[in-house]
């Protein structure tokens, strides 16, 4: 990274060297404004729809008072503190201390980002399971912790639609990472990129782990408001003895459409809140008001207005527009369970070797090219899947393109009919 | 810090020992919840007042579109960021680069954090001028870093107003401060909670040392709206081979009086910007989009409004209730040339050995106990100085009370009445 390092003044914080920090990341290199101004954007995770007007009406009545424009309490908006509480005792069968047990943070990154500032010595290892959402690579190494990576399997020959239930953790494998330096499991689920909604049968035997090694768990469930088919999502934290040591991790951008509200929360025994709230406070002291009270609006109605049932069947529908163009072109994908991507097995898809690549996606892995290929001939922009593993692993990921379905269904009706034509490329 | 430390599970990281991190903060100590219903907060910083109409309406068109409910780009949005240039490339005399010298942040607290993740090794020492905003404390430690302090010294013997300009530090004090370990300097202009707006001499003396010892310079500006009496606001970054090492920090909050948006920036030289983008991206990776919308109208705009002169204005006359009230007093102070704080002396409050302290304002400095009396006794909150200085030089602190001018005329009012019934205690 020469050419930031201005030779003859102050040098950047070695910390910046691990985790990928300063390197051109996925989502720089696949972003709208680097591809055909008309390509259709499945790439990056946010919708091109609107929160909802009710949730919506709430910030703007926030806006209208004096008190939810100025600092909102480090721990979160009482009231907003008092919603998540309302939907997550039932789920937890618990009732939650709203000043000890729940810290709302500015987005579920910023509160993950705050747990590993309170947790994390030098050296201590996080494992997370392969793929892995990127940020939490680098969360971990500026904190001073070293990721240990686990991977799930992909079945092996699928020829068509399998579910995100078929890839699996081994076992072994995760007992094999395990050293006296392990401090936290990150668990992601459901799965992005995966789709996968971890088995209780599955959580278990990572919570069996946990206990037997006196291992914090994280549980990344952002994705929680959106399960398909019925499938049961359970809390690691709801199993025998783990609320004790598991933070559970929400997010209203997820849940009500609105990513770039940068409202999310953590849920957990007070021993793991304390520490991360003296850490959030000092890293972002507290987070915006209004977009809490209106978060807050949303967890309140979302029971009445059965708003959750009605979103996924939504996501459903969008995610079917997808499978049925993948069935048509018969390559094998991740038909998700849960959250909004889709795996597409891009192996197939071949493309000339004197194709004029950008430098940014020369020296990656195969997906870098597949993707950049099918965004400037088929006009559909996907992101790689090796970017979520480690070198090491890296030949898992690239196997396959993450589509995601978080648009209106006419998007992704143009997308599909666009990804018809990858036909003449497969081989 | 036992009560939170779960014997048998996970301990929490050792940076937070450091930092006073898990102590009782002073706002949580001095807030509203903790003292009587009807007393008059002239603590926390906050207004009791909305922001402007027209910068508020920017938020609610936001709300009112797709795209600024979603993720920002990590950067910051591109309309905030070619506003912030509107208004500083006047200031500083450059052509800014969008895309490499400025940076949105959630809230200039987290921008600041940002520059430490991006530039601290383990033991690089961060200079901080005492009194201190108590945030630097702890951002500097989280991030591996030692604060060093350098005392800012009060006039000596003044017996009523003084200027904050006679706050003066000691040249030979900082060069004596610094070490092969320095790396950075803070300098908080206009200062909170003094109210010093730094000289051109004093910024010269500062950056001189700066080069010298090819230091960098964070410059927390975040008062700069807010300058009193005509007194020159000058910018380190203008100097003579300061913009090379500078990071100048801004604050929507404290421009438009909105400290629960959660949006400030940053603007420095490439070198400093980009590696701080990394840190931020994997703290919070991106800032609220509806506020940062909205901080961009307010800036576009202040011109033609001649906003920020309307309301240096009005924070003049606000400041002038309390000065009014201070010297019916008859009681030190220092009257604030920027910002919106007055020290109080109240080393002639008296006040009984044995009346009820809680137990959080015990085995504190003096001014602990003098705020808590001041509140209980004639109605108004403060804060105790000596929180904003390190334990050895605590007794500087523990002679004033800082009081907040940040409230409606008819809040000051009714504030300054009741103080002037501290006549009784004076001796």
């Amino acid at each position: 990274m020469a050419e930031v390092d201005h030779p003859s003044l102050v040098k950047f914080a070695s910390r910046l060297k691990d985790g990928r920090a300063l390197a051109e990341d996925v989502w720089s290199i696949y972003n709208v404004a680097n591809l055909p101004a008309d390509c259709i954007n499945l790439g990056q995770g946010y919708m091109n729809f609107a929160p909802p007007e009710w949730v919506k009406k709430a910030a703007e009545e926030a806006l209208d008072t004096v008190a939810a424009n100025h600092y909102s309490h480090p721990k979160g908006r009482m009231r907003l503190r008092q919603a998540i509480k309302k939907v997550y005792d039932p789920q937890l069968h618990r009732d939650l201390d709203v000043e000890k047990e729940i810290l709302v943070t500015s987005g579920a990154n910023e509160g993950q980002y705050s747990v590993f500032t309170a947790f994390l010595e030098q050296g201590d290892e996080v494992i997370m399971f392969e793929p892995f959402f990127d940020q939490y690579l680098a969360s971990v190494t500026f904190n001073g912790g070293v990721p240990i990576y686990v991977p799930l399997h992909p079945p092996a020959n699928a020829s068509g639609k399998f579910s995100s239930d078929e890839w699996k953790i081994n076992p072994e494998e995760l007992r094999a990472a395990i050293t006296p330096r392990t401090k936290m499991i990150i668990v992601n689920t459901p799965h992005n990129p995966v789709g996968k909604v971890f088995t209780r049968a599955e959580l278990e035997i990572i919570a069996h782990i946990a206990k037997e090694h006196n291992l914090l768990v994280m549980a990344d469930e952002v994705y929680d408001t959106l399960v398909f088919d019925g499938k049961e999502h359970v809390r690691i934290a709801t199993l025998p003895g783990m609320w004790d040591r598991t933070v559970t991790v929400g997010s209203a951008g997820k849940s009500f459409a609105a990513t770039g509200w940068r409202v999310g929360w953590l849920i957990g025994p007070e021993y793991i809140i304390r520490p991360t709230l003296a850490a959030s406070t000092r890293i972002v002291f507290c987070s915006n008001s209004p977009l809490q009270e209106a978060a807050a609006a949303g967890l309140e109605q979302v029971q009445e207005r059965k708003f959750f049932q009605t979103q996924t069947a939504e996501y459903a529908e969008r995610r079917n527009i997808l499978t049925d163009c993948f069935d048509t072109l018969g390559l094998p994908y991740t038909n998700p369970e849960g959250s909004y991507f889709i795996l597409l097995d891009i192996s197939r898809v071949k493309f000339p070797d004197d194709y004029p690549f950008p430098r940014s996606v020369l020296g990656r892995g195969r997906d870098f090219k597949a993707c950049w290929f099918i965004a400037l001939e088929v006009g559909v922009s996907s992101i790689p899947v090796s970017e979520f593993y480690c070198l090491e692993h890296a030949n898992i990921g690239e196997v396959y393109a993450r589509f995601s379905f978080c648009k209106d269904v006419d998007t992704l009706r143009h997308a599909s009919e666009r990804l018809k034509k990858l036909k003449q490329y497969i081989v």
